[in-house]
């Protein structure tokens, strides 16, 4: 009776004192990969082939500590590893460096265009206050002279000051890059849309993009949000209120990111709570159908929410 | 004896019992301005013009509430007020805004490239140790494939997943974003430096764009900080440090923003609290030459400290 033992360097034919009497060695980690291929030659060439026992394993994997193969076990392990790492970046991993991404556009965006409202007061300090959205104002010092604004917003005896062209050209410049980083921002969600369609489609098609790709960043892949229980579902993002809550006792938190939901949104005050618990429900098994290769089944989800919600 | 008063309605000529005996109404603000000249024609009319005594004031005032000038006097108010307003924004303002802006354009490229070194290092892992600088990571993710950086760097099996094109893409358009935001950050700096070349010649000369704008941004104009006394300019940005020095007792601060000048840097860390107490000498005096229009000693002094700090 012999043994068979395979590790990244070889298939090897070992006999009853351990010793090697038979081997074919991979050249590549490749080959490696069709080990199975190479145990049936070396099964058809020794009969009665078993593998180690438990018992003598220990013994055996002491062989390949020996000069002759440990630098080529070494090198090729490293190998295989990094493999294995490079093939760990799944598409979780994309989706949540492109929405951490775009928070992070997001906030520098608002950091520039608080400073180009209180820059651009210094020239036309009415204007901050008729124009709210944000785009609007940027578009707005990017397209029209003070005179055009002046006459659109009839602003009489403007308090700004009469700044130079030299000035006022480098506030623009500052808008047009603002608008860039806004214009950024729409394409990357855009692409955003695009991977979480083919990867997760009942999520993203229940909760919307924003939504679904922060509950699978705030759970850091979509197999742990699939696993996750829909009540946790339910808070992830109000970690802090929840822990409060616990803490202190104050009341307990209704929902997490959900909370900005259309269905959650419109349901009313008194309601929250009771569709937030819905949708987290829904949205949990959303999950599970995509982690598991499973139907389209959102759009009938959302049908019985609305429906229920009435 | 007759009284003389002015206010921006015009110049009133009154009698003992308080009445108006003569005037000359401005029709505009401008006119207001050459008040002097209007008083001197009413005075070369009659005779023995004074000026209201205080004690009568009070009751002068009072006329003016009446219905026939009040409207007049509240609107030319207001008019002259935003022109007040108006004339205030003066190039401290400019530069304490472009610098506060040239921060957040600091802030918000740093946020966004550590986000690429992060998303980027999906793809090509070993990049972001093998380089430090941030402008130099962003050339290389624009300009170069994968291919060419693993050849550049020798990067022996990279841990990298290997992702489309699609993917890639996008990362590369943050990358471009951010090289067009550090681009912006230049063209700034110029601006700002053009700007103080004009208005903080000495200063500029002295301490250097950076410093010199920071130094008017936190002592919130170049009047105030030409008042400051030099110790004060010396601890300008280490307000925390000095708090908690006068608070618990712990060093005192040895100086503030201007701890990057070259001049402080260089001084070897013995001599730092007398290079930094000297460098706020000079600056003080820098500022107030600045401030009153005097002459550009900027060099001398930067020579003198140069000698001295040897």
């Amino acid at each position: 009776m012999k043994y068979l033992f395979t590790n990244i360097i070889g298939s090897f034919v070992l006999d009853q004192k351990l010793e090697i009497v038979d081997s074919i060695l991979f050249k590549t980690v490749k080959e490696y990969k069709s080990k199975d291929e190479c145990e049936e030659r070396l099964k058809s060439k020794h009969t009665e082939l078993e593998s180690v026992p438990k018992e003598k394993m220990y013994e055996v994997l002491k062989i390949f500590k020996d000069k002759k193969y440990y630098p080529e076990f070494y090198q090729k392990n490293i190998i295989l590893t990094k493999e294995c790492v490079r093939q760990a970046v799944a598409d979780d991993w994309l989706i949540i460096q492109a929405i951490a991404n775009i928070n992070e556009l997001d906030k520098s965006t608002n950091l520039l265009t608080k400073r180009l409202r209180e820059w651009y007061s210094l020239y036309l300090p009415e204007l901050d206050q008729k124009v709210g959205n944000q785009e609007n104002y940027v578009e707005l010092v990017i397209t029209k002279s003070k005179e055009e604004l002046v006459k659109e917003f009839s602003i009489t005896e403007s308090m700004g000051a009469d700044l130079t062209e030299q000035h006022v050209e480098e506030i623009v410049l500052l808008a047009k890059q603002i608008k860039e980083l806004q214009q950024l921002r729409s394409i990357h969600e855009n692409y955003l849309e695009k991977i979480m369609k083919k990867y997760t489609p009942n999520l993203l098609e229940l909760a919307g993009v924003t939504i679904a790709a922060k509950l699978i960043e705030l759970s850091r892949s979509l197999k742990r949000l699939a696993l996750l229980p829909a009540s946790t579902v339910q808070l992830l993002g109000a970690e802090k209120a929840l822990f409060r809550h616990i803490k202190t006792g104050s009341r307990s938190p209704k929902h997490g990111v959900i909370f900005q939901h259309p269905l959650i949104q419109t349901a009313g005050h008194k309601n929250q709570g009771r569709a937030a618990r819905m949708l987290a429900d829904k949205l949990s098994l959303c999950a599970r159908l995509d982690y598991f290769k499973g139907e389209f089944k959102a759009p009938d989800y959302r049908k019985m929410l609305e429906e229920k919600l009435k």
